[in-house]
């Protein structure tokens, strides 16, 4: 997200107010995730499913928890009740918008206004940039980036083997026995990150994703393919 | 509920388990219910609103109350999985929307669809019958609504004392010092109740509550009107 506001400069864009909700909640967004998805947490009716009448239960427990700790730790004591106000209302909105369930109908909504976007509607600017944030780590240097996936492909299965050894329906991009990484990454790469990525592009084209991801996906389908031909070899 | 049910027939138009969703919704709508309503909790950031993220603070812990309570007592063991998840998914809706807030969202909802009202569309038959048993009060004989109007009232001026002492913005309706009760009668029934009971008569003609609420309203016009020149004289 820094790197992302200083790319697009939206700090000559955004009041400070507001860059302070988008780093805030990408910092927050995931706080204390049990590693199992939202899915897990209804079909195993787990305590935050219950919490949450399964209604996004993992993003409202990361934004409770992080207002948790904001009023613990007094940070915001400075801010007045309206700036307050201001800030809860952003934070909550971004956090809510990273379940992954509701990704199409955020970028529908980002497509529909884009022809007359307003950096001064504020609350979807900050929205997109929070879900580009939580997305973007096919974006970053495969060194960096790499060693994440790994971790992520971890809990993946994690879950994919509780799943199977509880007799609840088995997620399928998080079954070992039928993903592997390059498919898993170009399945994502195409269908999530590369739309969202694409539109936007039109907004800041000075990111020029879009022939920077179609690089991507093309090398990592070059990749599949070749570990795909080189398994099937006798 | 149980009155409404029999009254309109839903026995003949929906099958048992959407009853048992309306039954059960009606019932545990309020559980746990602190007197204090969703602007006080989010006004004065109370353990709820920061749990439920200002998002339907009551409802969201009304509804899960009441399915740990359901769970805790295994009264739907002998339902199948695909069941639970009927009704699961149909008391969280009823439940959830019985926030006033919503309360013109839902109605414009029902208005729209009228025309093509299916009773197949469970969802929303549900949603809505549990929304008028919700705000029914007024539509039973005076000797049985009044005493409970009494206490809702009382309720309502604990708040707004309440948000007095402590400095928070005070809800108009709550304020002792600027409701009675006919004009609060007046209010409610005129702006919340009648829209929505008007549009449910479309649908079950046998109701007759528009010719009932206009000689409510009336009465209760003419006892404002009386109350209060009865007050202003010297």
């Amino acid at each position: 997200m820094y790197g992302l506001i200083w790319l697009t400069d939206l700090r000559n864009k955004l009041d400070p107010m507001d860059l302070l909700i988008m780093l805030t909640s990408a910092l927050c967004h995931d706080l204390d995730h049990p590693g199992y998805s939202n899915v897990y947490q209804i079909n195993a009716q787990t305590e935050l499913a219950l919490r949450y009448n399964d209604i996004s239960p993992l993003e409202n427990h990361h934004c409770a928890v992080a207002f948790s700790i904001l009023e613990d730790s007094n940070i915001l004591k400075h801010v007045t009740t309206e700036q307050y106000k201001h800030i809860r209302a952003g934070m909550i909105k971004c956090i809510l918008a990273t379940d992954m369930a509701r990704h199409n109908e955020i970028l529908n909504k980002f497509k529909s206004i884009q022809p007359v976007f307003d950096f001064r509607n504020r609350d979807h600017t900050e929205v997109i940039m929070v879900k580009v944030s939580d997305i973007s780590n096919e974006a970053r240097p495969m060194a960096v980036a790499e060693p994440w996936l790994d971790c992520l492909l971890q809990e993946f299965f994690n879950q994919g083997d509780t799943e199977k050894l509880k007799g609840l329906p088995v997620t399928p991009f998080m079954d070992r026995d039928k993903v592997s990484k390059p498919s898993s990454q170009t399945s994502f790469i195409r269908f999530l990150l590369l739309p969202l990525f694409t539109e936007l592009t039109k907004l800041f084209p000075c990111l020029e994703v879009q022939i920077f991801f179609y690089e991507i996906i093309h090398s990592n389908d070059n990749l599949a393919t070749q570990k795909e031909a080189a398994a099937s070899k006798p």
